[in-house]
C-alpha cells in the first residue's frame, strides 16, 4: 500500500488525469466527486480504484467525454434523464438535482436515467439529495453475477439501493449491494486464499460454495431467506430497467469487456422526498433525531457497538480527511502509469 | 385444523361479524379484505386469524368502529391522511386510492399515514395499485421485536416493505419482513418443540440462539449482514413514523395488550409510481413482461424451481380458491365462540 495520500491531492489527480484525456468539464467534477466519495468514506471498491477504469471506457468510445444530457419533465413530479453515454456519475447527479427540484413543487420526485453507465457508489447520490434536506433512493442494474433464489445462473447484477435522509448532523446512510457480499470480495478471498463465509456465493451449479477460486456466482442477500435479497436486487430490476426501458441485467454488456468501444445503455432510478411534504421539515427532523438518539443508546452485543447507517463512514471520513487516503498496490501502479503516459506530476510525491 | 371452508363462507363470516359488533361499512369491507388477501395467498399469519384481535380492538376501543378520514393534498404528488384509528386497512387502502391519484397527475405519488393502526398483511396493499397498473411501496413500523445489527434489545418491529408492479398477467409482488424471519415462526417453533435456523433469533443478551424457548427477539435479515437488514428496517421507520411524525417502534404499545382500548397511534406510508410517465405504459409492460420470462427460465438448482416473488402467492390462491381455506384450531376456536356471542351462523356447518 502507497503512504497516505491528501484528500485535496488524490482529487486534484483525478480531476488532471480526466482532464488529459479530454472529459469534459462536468464529466471531470462528476466522476472524480463520485471516486473520492468512495474512498473518502472506505468504499474504496467504488473509489478511486475506479479511475484507469473509466478513463479507458472514455478512452475507448463507451463512454462519451463531452455528453449532452437531454431532461424532460413528463408530469409536475416525474422526468426521464437522457445520459448520452456519459460517465455514470454525470447523468446521476443531475439526475438527483431534477429529482429536488421535482420533490420541492409535487412533495415526491423521480427521474428514470437511460443511456448512462456504470456511476460507482450509489451512496454518493443519495446522500446529495441528503445533504440538501431530502429523503432519496438511488439504484441501478448492473451485468449479471448473482443467481436468484434457488438459481443455478448469473441473473441479476450486484444491483445496488442507495437511501439516505437528511438529520441535523450527518445523513442517515444505506448504500448496500443487494447481493450477500460484492463480486470484489470474492476475487479479494481467491488472491489471499481464503475460504469466503457460508452462504455467500455458489459453484457453477448454483450449489453453496465457500471456496473462492470456484465460486462462479454471488448468492442474493439473505442465505435462507435468499428470496428477499433477489426481490430486492429485484426493485433495482424495475426501477433501473424496466421503468427506463433501459437494459435488463443479462442483457447488459460486461463492465470489464473486453469491448471498451460500445456505449452500455444502462438505466438508474432516482427518487426524491422532501419532509416538508409529510410531517413538516420541523417534525421529521425532531424524529429524525430522537430515531438516532434511541438507535446509537440501544444496547450492544458484549464487545460490540451499534451503529445507525452511515456511522460506520463518517467516522472513516474524519480519520482520511485528517491522514489521507492509500491505495492499493494495483491502483497505484495503474495510477502511476497515469502519470506517466498523460505527463501529469507523480501522485506521491518523495517529499510527501 | 378444519376442513377447507369455501373463500366466500368464510368472507361471509368475517364480513357479517364485524358488522355484528357495529364496525361501518368500511371497516366491513377493507378490513375482510385484508385479511382474506393474507388467507388466499397462503400468508397466514396475516390471515383471518387476525379477526378475533380486531373485533377485541373495536370493541374495546382501541380502534375505531366509523372512522372519518381526513386526506390533506400537500403538493401535486403527495399528501397526509390522518386515519382516525381506524382498523389498519381503511386508511391504508384510502391512501393507495389516493397515491393511485396523485400518481396519475404527478407521475408519482406518496401519502404518508397518521393515526392508523396494525394493518395486516403489507401486499394486499401494493398489490391494489399494482392492480390499476402502477408500481408501488407499502410499509409500516410496528412494536419492537427485532435487535439492531450487533444490538442487544427489541428495536425495531418487524418492519414489512411490500413491493408490487403491475404485469400483464399477475403482479410482480414482494412482501417481506426486514426480520429474518417473523416472530410467530419462533412461537409455532416453541409450541412444537423444533429447534430454529441458525441466526434467526437471539436470546436476552442478544446472542443468537436456535432454541426457541429461549429466543427473546428476532435478528434482522441478512445473518453476518444484518447490518442491510437493520438499514431497511430503518427505512421502514423513516417513511412510517418519522416522515409521518408518528411513533417510533420503540414507542408503540404492543399490539398484543393488555391495553385494548388506547389508539396505538402508528403510522404507514405508500408512494406510487405510474409507469407511463416514465419510460411509457407499453414499453414497461414490455420490459416486465420479458423480465419475468427470463426470470422464470433462469436454470434452477438440482431439486429447486426458480420463482418470481408472487408466484407461490398465485399458485397458493387458485389451489385455495378451487380448495377452500383451512383455519388452524385456535383461530377455528376463536371463530366459534364469535359464532356463538354475536349469534352468527356456524362457518363449518355439517352439511359442507
Amino acid at each position: 500500500m502507497t503512504n497516505p495520500i491528501p484528500v485535496a491531492r488524490l482529487t486534484a489527480f483525478c480531476q488532471s488525469a480526466l482532464r488529459a484525456i479530454g472529459a469534459d468539464d462536468a464529466t471531470v467534477r462528476d466522476c472524480t466527486a463520485s471516486i473520492l466519495h468512495g474512498s473518502l468514506h472506505g468504499v474504496d471498491s467504488h473509489g478511486v480504484r475506479l479511475l484507469p477504469h473509466y478513463i479507458k471506457a472514455l478512452e475507448g468510445g463507451r463512454l462519451n467525454k463531452a455528453p449532452v444530457l437531454r431532461f424532460t419533465q413528463t408530469r409536475p413530479g416525474s422526468g426521464m434523464l437522457h445520459g448520452d453515454n456519459a460517465q455514470g456519475a454525470v447523468p446521476t447527479y443531475a439526475a438527483v438535482d431534477h429529482a429536488c427540484a421535482l420533490a420541492r413543487e409535487a412533495g415526491i420526485g423521480a427521474v428514470g436515467i437511460t443511456h448512462s453507465s456504470h456511476f460507482g457508489p450509489a451512496g454518493a447520490y443519495s446522500l446529495r439529495a441528503a445533504q440538501r434536506g431530502m429523503m432519496a433512493l438511488v439504484t441501478c442494474n448492473s451485468d449479471s453475477f448473482v443467481r436468484l433464489h434457488d438459481g443455478a445462473e448469473r441473473f441479476h447484477g450486484t444491483n445496488p439501493l442507495s437511501i439516505a435522509c437528511a438529520a441535523p448532523e450527518n445523513p442517515w446512510l444505506l448504500d448496500m449491494a443487494t447481493s450477500a457480499v460484492p463480486y470484489n470480495r470474492v476475487e479479494l478471498y481467491r488472491s489471499t486464499g481464503t475460504t469466503l463465509p457460508d452462504g455467500v456465493a455458489s459453484d457453477s451449479a448454483g450449489a453453496d460454495t465457500t471456496d473462492p477460486q470456484i465460486a462462479e456466482m454471488l448468492a442474493p442477500l439473505g442465505g435462507a431467506f435468499g428470496f428477499k435479497g433477489a426481490a430486492l436486487g429485484g426493485v433495482a430490476e424495475l426501477l433501473s430497467a424496466v421503468m427506463t426501458g433501459s437494459g435488463l441485467s443479462p442483457d447488459l454488456a460486461s463492465m470489464a469487456g473486453p469491448d471498451f468501444s460500445t456505449p452500455r445503455g444502462l438505466g438508474a432510478f432516482v427518487i426524491v422526498l422532501d419532509p416538508d411534504a409529510f410531517a413538516g421539515a420541523d417534525l421529521v427532523r425532531a424524529g429524525i433525531t430522537r430515531y438516532l438518539a434511541l438507535l446509537r443508546a440501544s444496547p450492544a452485543r458484549p464487545g460490540s457497538r451499534v451503529m445507525a447507517p452511515g456511522d460506520r463512514e463518517w467516522t472513516e471520513a474524519a480519520r482520511r480527511r485528517a491522514d489521507g487516503i492509500t491505495l492499493d498496490p494495483v491502483t497505484a501502479q495503474a495510477f502511476d502509469e497515469l502519470s506517466e503516459r498523460l505527463g501529469l506530476p507523480l501522485l506521491a510525491d518523495p517529499g510527501m
